[in-house]
């Protein structure tokens, strides 16, 4: 089911990145993937829709990084796993353990995986996962929150709070941890201790704005080092003008050019997987969310495959 | 916090039909409330955010109804008793055990309650606390959907079988059942066969159009009857023309004149609460589905205070 | 600067019906023209912006007629006389002076008028020039709301009384006015007093929905019978679902076929001038409503210019 | 790649109503095809997004008919068969001769086809391909325009001319095709005299609404016969309250329960293929009419393969 | 009618930052009031409902400035004082007094006021009411105009000349005002002749662009210096891919971080008071605008009850 | 047909810039005029909708540059001439050549011209009349992509290629021609061989960010030179979140200030014509994108006028 590159992108049915279906025993590198559950989140949900549409607008991604002449598509065999089948929707835990068994068999059949959320809950099983025997790994987080909260509304887990779960579980290393784009209101003075205690760099969007991009990437380079490590894109990074589409926006965010720039400078990083979560198309008018959000995904296909960084 | 009725609608802080916020203790017949859950809805949620987009386009309605001279809030002392403070949002029969709660509260004030959804599965809660000591009430179901169906995807309780479990529980007298308006395809061939087989009177959106909406009334008046009743509304009983700002819509609906005057027709039952369900805003680029949803309440307001049949 | 017919109708400046632009001085019979004014609105306001959008969606409306095989613009002159310049915006008086002066300017140059709104404030204005000398004129008034209520908010002149001004100083005569698909809940029980005082016939949306479209034209011709009338068309009578971009809507109205026929169902009356009011763009996410209305305005083009009652 | 139906509904890659992806050789009933081709329009384009969109949609869909306990997917073997792959988009005639060889090479594996546009000129190749050795074809045809007309704009072949195209080559049979809702101004008098003059049944909108739906179905049975005959469905039908996204809208349509009422009507015909077109997301804020399409093209579904007249 | 801060913050009914509704004699320090009024608009209407959707999206806002760490709701008594009520708005003279009179009495009551418009108009007669027995104020104005033109349409009030008005009254002295952000093009070349004979401290968007935010900011702490100021925020001043729903918008403006941190700036200025006007929610698809005025008024919260510079 | 400037922007007529609408023979300097075609598109067609909503969003620009204090509207006597009649459209190089036709005939009329896309195909055939007798002219080329591509989908021309076919042709110097704000994924690596094999000045948009908007047009002047030249401006140059109505939008890009910014800085240039190009407004849910390229089209204005160099 490819969809010949020279026929125009409005054609054919949407896979990501217009990349053949996988079927299991079929060899490949790299698995995108979709993880349509919005169980977790605070405020709107919505994002259960994200893989869809982000598979939807991905068509329009062409071959080669015009800014690097890296071509992902030549230099790793990529293709569409299809999505999470969440059995157990209902059930915040339950919905973590399909998400975690997936990605344990995706990981088994020796696939590096590009996940699509869904919210930012499910990066944790996601982590438990790609992690596994080879703990803790490093993060870049580019995210407008730090997401290491406390438990919230009597549940332990939820879209705020996974890489608290992840440093505990030692599935990260907090000292190899940077989360960049950090900003809004705080429920808490201290609501994200944790990231300050345990030990990891928070690099607030007023730093980001300050050091600008290319100050950011050597900062993220720097404390994340050579060793394996995952990165994890929330859109809402984001500014909600360039990205409305997602459920708990923050005014005051990174541009699009800013976080295209941002994720092609971790190019040369030890990447052993990643994803792009909150992406909630109900409130994407434009589908300009689902359009960068595809674009984000290119440059971290670009990042995992071995491309070097630009300049 | 009264709004004074003279003044432009669109000014002050919205309630429910600018109706003076309830405190406790204080003396009122109806209290309308809302509860914004939707973590049991089968595709898009949305409808936690239902209630203060209702309250929104409340602020529009009137005092007297055009077509029966009839004016609830004199009739009655009608308040606005703010939302159910769901704790646990994360887990859904906790979800609905804070919901109950909150419905045998107000209910133990002496109030009736018109609620405000979120997702259908609230209706269950709510009917254990209404139906409380005097069950089996009689239901005037209106819905594109039974919602008496199978567990699903490993929950018991979901929006899809409020119905099901309120029938299995005695609080509702399935004889004394009518579901009108139902139509969509369906996942089995008999997806509703708890409506068939415990005797509920489904009434599909064929045979409403082929009767027209005075029969319909006079078929959902014959088989309640003149005993207790409750009166659920999901506004996907309407057509998504009409009404988009839902999440599970189906084609070929009520219009809205139909699903006025089949509301309005109800006048005279035995009404002991009723609910509106299934609201979703961030589909409703219009505001016509809240809108048109401060209207149906209206009309229930009407019914639940003694209007006189029209006509 | 007339728009070859041939020509693929999204192409060249705007004009109603791509109608030429009248300058003073040249023989016409009809002028379309816009009043391009708000200020008497009590609630969303933006119908200023009606007659531009309106013009726009105007370009997709033919020639002929299918029901009738009536061609409007064979049977007459008809020509765009650009919009009232309103000059005194700010005040309702001095803008609706401005109104009635372009009316008397137009009409002293041998012109009929189709006007597009605007609140519906604006045809008081409208009037008062167009039954100088042969008042009082018969009614033809489609609409949500009987719009002769009382001062509001310390003013005379608002969108919701015209017509009560209109009879009071004898433009129109309420026994020859017939205002049709009224509903909506009231603030006062006896809101429109003064059209059951004056013996205006006010045939509510539930009376339409008895008699059919068919009786309701019956109904319409009886009360205004042969002598000159004018027609009054607010786009609020049409059900939000199908004309949503408008001030103040009202659920439960006429579908646009029933609007179509209605006003189809006039031909034949003596209609000295008219209009249509109250489209609001700024609520018209598909521009349905523009484009209903430029539908509507063909018909009454057909009804001005001697089309022949359908069947 | 078939999605388990028990899955929720928003899961996994979106194709025509969830059906497998089918492959050249694999034996099947039906393939619902996407025809990606808006050039032939003559005001808004965009239907080349149609079929994307609705596969989209489509996964709303479920597997009964309510109204007749039909399965179409039990009943035969149906699959996605991809899009047309047309290579030549800039040329209408290459284009043409894009989706005729596509539909001969279907119809050469055995496939019935159920088509999803593109603009209207695509059901001129595809009729060339289906009614190869079996013309005339009856036609039933359900739509605001005969699309019968002159040629335009320099073209022979444009979306308001394939079906006197059709009976120009024989592929249709006039006497035995039945045109239904058609409405609109007109660009000339006897704009779709070749539909009079050829012996086509026109059924006005007008003359629908006079019938009711009963009466409009058992004349198209009439017109129509026992014969093999084709169902060609354009989504502007409807009235654009219900179906907004398409590039030539009308008002004045049918309702959304009319449409699936007249289709469903139609049970019992000798269908040898069909198609939906016109679906132009683009003016779709509220993806009804992907939706509504969706759940037409089950209702087609369910004709082709052997369902029984309701009632 | 407190919303307790650990809810979702969807819950309940939307008051200004979930605050508690004041009721007269209660003692406070700051007062968030609505003021819903656009009668003074030259293009489009709708900030009227600016308001209320305001509150809605202000729940969103939590309790600390992660960038200070400061907490206005601690530091002051902050409530929601509701909207001023208009009771004469067809009438600007009259609609300024209504506002004026509201603001004395809040004066009165010893609150401070931050205040949502509404149309910029309304700054004038809150400054007669903010400014009584302290004037001159400074001003910081931020916005894309002036707002210190000629008499306009016939009126000296409207939302082009606030400022002018209150220079000549006395109650702002133009030589501690600073107007930031002003772009677009204009009718006379020296529209704001006012400001620049009055001595007014203009600074363009492109001085804004080579000064950087710091050096505005610099200026602005220059301009105004420790005596009792004023601030009020145009949303227009931000560009409008970040703030579409406005009346006026002019390309070119600040980013939303670039107003975040230019307000902020302002942090140990000497202010009384101050407001945030035109947003208009009928142009504001995403609610982005609505959300970025919550967070500018959370900035103002901040400067407005001690907060001290950042950095 | 003149629009006083007085009068509130909102009334009358929609005429770029609300200029009087040119009849052949009278003098004017430059006209402007809409070429609305969009067969040429690779992806999302609609630009042909492009100049009628450009003019409508127009009439809110006024007279005086505010950052030069140029008045374009004295400097030239300047005219909306109409759109190009395609009388062909279904044939790209027919409609071509319907385009090349009427503007060789404005070109004869002694009228300089400012064009309003369309799709950017369109820039060829005006390039073939403009350069006419003067070839070939510098090129300033504002765009995110190079549009110098190889043929496609069978097409020499479409618009992704017209610069290709404009050197080839002799129209342009590529020496003499800058490509200012490229970026986006690529099809094949050098797929923009054309641009860097004619010795095409590429600037990326990561170089426009790193030199500053000054940096870019200093680079630009020192391309271009004095040489008579022409100026093309792609709206997808600017970022969809600033520009979201386009048919090829990219992330990444221009800011609004960033564009205005640009174009002023050509001021000086010998600029013989100019187009703006590949606005569609059914992607432009605020509008923001027609009213950018009004400003963009004023700041053009200035530049062909005469203005002097800001700064």
């Amino acid at each position: 089911m490819t969809n010949p590159p020279f026929l125009p992108r409005y054609m054919g049915i949407a896979t990501f990145m217009r990349m053949p279906v996988w079927q299991p025993g079929e060899a490949a590198d790299i698995a995108m993937v979709g993880v349509p559950f919005d169980g977790g989140v605070t405020n709107r949900p919505g994002a259960r829709h994200g893989p869809r549409e982000v598979r939807n607008h991905s068509s329009l991604i062409r071959r080669f990084s015009q800014a690097t002449g890296h071509n992902p598509f030549e230099a790793a065999r990529i293709v569409d796993a299809g999505d999470v089948h969440i059995e157990r929707p209902y059930n915040l835990t339950d919905a973590h353990g399909d998400i975690e068994a997936a990605f344990h068999a995706w990981r088994g059949a020796g696939l590096k995986t590009l996940a699509v959320g869904g919210d930012h809950s499910v990066s944790l099983p996601i982590l438990r996962a790609v992690a596994k025997d080879r703990a803790p790994l490093g993060l870049v987080h580019i995210d407008a929150h730090c997401d290491t909260g406390e438990d919230y509304a009597g549940s332990r887990f939820h879209h705020g709070a996974p890489f608290r779960r992840a440093a505990e579980e030692g599935l990260i290393d907090p000292k190899r941890t940077v989360q960049i784009g950090i900003r809004s209101t705080l429920s808490e003075l201290d609501q994200w201790k944790f990231s300050r205690t345990s030990g990891m760099r928070v690099m607030m969007i007023e730093e980001v704005y300050k050091r600008g991009i290319a100050g950011a990437i050597a900062e993220a380079r720097r404390v994340v080092g050579d060793k394996p490590c995952y990165i994890t894109f929330d859109i809402d990074s984001v500014d909600p003008a360039f990205a409305p589409g997602t459920g708990t926006p923050e005014i005051g965010g990174l541009t699009s050019l800013e976080a295209l720039l941002l994720v092609r400078g971790l190019s040369g990083l030890n990447v052993v997987s990643a994803d792009l979560v909150e992406v909630a198309p109900a409130y994407d008018p434009t589908n300009n969310t689902a359009f960068l959000a595809a674009n984000i995904l290119f440059e971290l296909l670009c990042v995992m495959t071995g491309q070097r960084p630009p300049g």
